[in-house]
């Protein structure tokens, strides 16, 4: 990613400038968003999706930790600021038609609010239904206690 | 998947109403799409991602190839039926918030329009720049070739 190794001041703005260029050339829908696959960088397992506009795909970039707009709240948020299960990124790749990013990760942690390693860990069955096929590695309600 | 073994045809029609009542559960969004990320089976790479209604998706499983709903063309399509790079479904999961859906395929071909085996063939590089980091495996011109 940017930040290694670092190079000297004038390059590493003229790197940033190029950066927010190649930012803002993706094909962002109506809202500025575009989905982001994030992927366990040495499993490959699909651990979520959620968007990101151009300040949040920069700020992934920036920073190296994923950032995303919540479409329901609104706002900012950075993977793992309440959780502590942040997600250190590996790198990012763009398909062809400019539109979507898979973003590969190190997972602190998990990566589901639900405590399970994926947010995908429920499979279509041959009766038709949702099967949960994977087993918790926290217990969401230690991790995201409520403020007493 | 539903597919096999063949169930007696009481047993299949009630599967079907369980898998249309289940597809149905799904939260579409404005549009009725979801988002589906097509993900090889065996090397779990993620080979694109492009987006499903609730036709689309009982199509796909029904059939066992994968459907989907072209935004740009507003009508439905089954992968490879151009270029014969069809994707036999293998598995479909679905995330917490159910808003997307993830589907491991065995792909035939390639996946990218534009000869790569996966649509993210392009990585972010230092410069902040995308690079190309993966080999064409087909001629699109050869695949795609219009009607003269």
């Amino acid at each position: 990613m940017l930040r290694t190794p670092q190079p000297a001041p004038d390059a590493r703005s003229a790197q940033l400038d190029k950066l927010q260029q190649t930012v803002a050339n993706i094909k962002y829908d109506e809202k500025g968003l575009v989905p982001a696959v994030i992927v366990d960088a040495k499993t490959r397992q699909v651990l979520m999706v959620a968007y990101m506009n151009d300040k949040a795909l920069l700020e992934t970039v920036r920073t190296g930790k994923t950032h995303f707009w919540s479409r329901s709240r609104k706002q900012y948020w950075m993977k793992g600021e309440t959780s502590g299960h942040v997600q250190e990124v590996k790198a990012v790749y763009i398909d062809c038609d400019m539109d979507t990013v898979v973003v590969e990760v190190s997972q602190h942690g998990a990566a589901c609010h639900e405590g399970y390693r994926s947010c995908f860990y429920r499979r279509l069955n041959d009766k038709g239904e949702w099967e949960v096929v994977a087993e918790k590695v926290f217990d969401p309600e230690s991790v995201y206690k409520k403020p007493t």
